[in-house]
């Protein structure tokens, strides 16, 4: 078959706020080829994403996605990765492109899996999907108290771990930090798997960083994630040599295979999160699950979307039994609850299994969303290069 | 003063080509504050480019570029750090934001180059500028007959230096890109001085690129460009370790400081590229190329557009006299030869010297490139975010 149309939706709440919130607009990606439907999800900035997708080529190295992905053959999984090597090579200095190309990826996943009655997981070459713990994964609060009773919330609602991110921590004191992990912890529970997510906040400042692991051990922390930039493989390593019991995370900025690899080559990271909105989809993610698992090095997905990009991030490592814990956005905004009409859900033990249907397995409630749906026009010397569409009545 | 607006214009030429010639748009940055104007260029894509500093924001880690520049104070060039900084943190989530900071950033050092009449590297701390030994970037041609023609040419143009790119590079064997290296060093004769770019053709394949490395010895070729994939830092290590004489360069895909460290530090390059106009502009290029002489590593600027691109690839590493030879667009389109009014030409010698006028020291020829002009809209929701203007009359 041939990858007959690609349609872009931007969806967004009615107001987007500062928050580090991911869930307030979402970039779908409908793709049709041989008369099947796939669906798949681009992060973060809708509208720059549609523009790499349509822009004028500036030349042979920098070809819109367009130019790589619409009448290609779409039969096998080949194919996929044989599109992706064309815009890694067309699309060289188009820096979003990988961006754009992931949702659309996603969604040739989504198609090959309807073609042939498989979830995606199977394409992959798993046997099975394995059940993951799903951690909740929230901001601090501004206060500990306030993170005590988002902590406390997360256990009624019967989760096993949590993830607490970003807000106050490292914009005071290392003992205004600690108040804050043990505010997590002690709403928690004892037994709850604590995450911690520092947000790049301390950049590639390891003595800073250092401060936070006696109060991250004192709550048994399982990981500090993203102390600091992305690339700051050096900072990385350099605070993964002390932590002792406290591993690094850290990944999810990575936008190719490389970054990822270096990310736990160079920087030492204990946990790698991979997201599948950036990195250029399902395929790139598997090979770094392979690579993660060869190297003792635990695979997580980076998901704070909807259950569609949950389905994605969790396929590449829906086989790896020893791979438990995974991303899942507990609270995230109504926009992004609303696009799966098929959620993935916790079962009694506070556990998800991905679905065992076709595809992704996320059937897309168009009509619910219809709402959020945000009118884009692109124009370039009097044609219109991008229009958005309502949605198609299927 | 404060930064009072910031305009994008979109040139192109008539017919943009698959050829891997970056000089076929542009994307010029003009920036007003105090009652001076300053100019930048981004690298590729302008489209992309122009959405990443309108889109509207997702979250707070994913602002337009736009959220941290208009209205922000700029009277010296901590500045322009801070602003850069805010950026980093406040787009963290937006693939596009670096290249689209490099224009805005480098107009604002023409800014404050202009408010004390000095040039951007005397405000960078050098006492003078080094003259440099341009070299003309051109492709290989499709035969070897063809880079002969070319090689002579360019010595006939009095360059004393001159890289050969891309083309047929890889694509055959070995044996044919031995004789695309012996007709360039033929033509271009016993003395001049040979670089090779081989853009990325080997992936991560070692022994591939190896497998040139002899002829490449034979015609004393200074350096061998991008073998791999930017990130491909173990393969540049591995090649790097049996190149001997010819040194490995790299570098201009890097969008930020950390990626131009790791291709030092991890890829062992002898040269590294930095483009201007992706790596955030002015201030990182400057501490990469602190950072790169330290190492003993040589800097270059990687500059394929316009005099503007080309004054602002030079301050980073102006006063480094060991850091001889620079990248010099020797066949640009005419849209990039238009932009300069006063573009920076070889002297006798072959050698260019940066323009002691203030800031970036290039006036802008906005009557000669008014027929470039790409008409852009771009709309959300009905409201229009981007409109291309005419030039403001100065």
């Amino acid at each position: 078959m041939k990858i007959e149309t690609v349609d872009f939706y931007y969806l967004a709440m009615p107001t987007i706020t500062t928050e580090g919130d991911g869930s307030q607009d979402a970039l779908l990606v409908r793709v049709e080829a041989g008369g099947l439907v796939g669906w798949g999800e681009c992060e973060a900035s809708p509208l720059t994403s549609i523009a790499a997708y349509v822009a004028p080529m500036s030349h042979g190295a920098c070809r819109p996605v367009r130019a790589s992905v619409e009448g290609q053959e779409l039969s096998a999984p080949a194919d996929i990765a044989r599109i992706a090597r064309v815009i890694e090579w067309d699309s060289m200095d188009l820096l979003q492109a990988p961006h754009t190309w992931s949702g659309i990826e996603m969604a040739l996943w989504d198609i090959l899996g309807k073609a042939v009655g498989e979830p995606v997981w199977r394409l992959l070459g798993y046997k099975s999907a394995a059940r993951k713990l799903p951690y909740a994964s929230v901001l601090f609060g501004d206060t500990p108290q306030q993170t005590l009773d988002k902590a406390k919330a997360i256990r009624a609602d019967k989760f096993r771990a949590a993830k607490f991110g970003w807000g106050p921590i490292g914009r005071g004191t290392a003992s205004d930090d600690a108040d804050q992990f043990v505010a997590a912890r002690e709403g928690l529970g004892p037994d709850g798997v604590l995450l911690i997510d520092a947000g790049q906040i301390w950049g590639e400042d390891v003595d800073a960083a250092a401060a936070r692991l006696p109060a991250l051990r004192h709550v048994k922390a399982h990981w500090l994630e993203e102390p600091f930039h992305g690339s700051a493989y050096e900072a990385y390593a350099a605070l993964a040599a002390t932590s002792g019991a406290v591993k690094l995370a850290g990944g999810e900025a990575a936008h190719n295979v490389y970054m990822a690899r270096h990310t736990i080559d160079y920087g030492k990271v204990g946990f790698i999160q991979i997201d599948c909105g950036r990195i250029g989809g399902i395929g790139p993610a598997k090979t770094i699950a392979d690579y993660a698992a060869q190297r003792g090095v635990t695979y997580v997905n980076h998901t704070f979307t909807s259950h569609l990009a949950l389905s994605a991030s969790l396929q590449p490592y829906a086989g790896l039994r020893d791979h438990v814990i995974c991303e899942y956005p507990a609270a995230p905004k109504k926009l992004a609850q609303d696009i799966a009409a098929n959620p993935i859900l916790r079962d009694a033990d506070g556990e998800i299994s991905l679905p065992d249907r076709p595809g992704l397995g996320i059937e897309i409630d168009t009509r619910a969303i219809t709402k959020y749906l945000v009118d884009v026009n692109i124009s370039v010397n009097g044609s219109t290069l991008f229009a958005s569409k309502r949605f198609i009545s299927t």
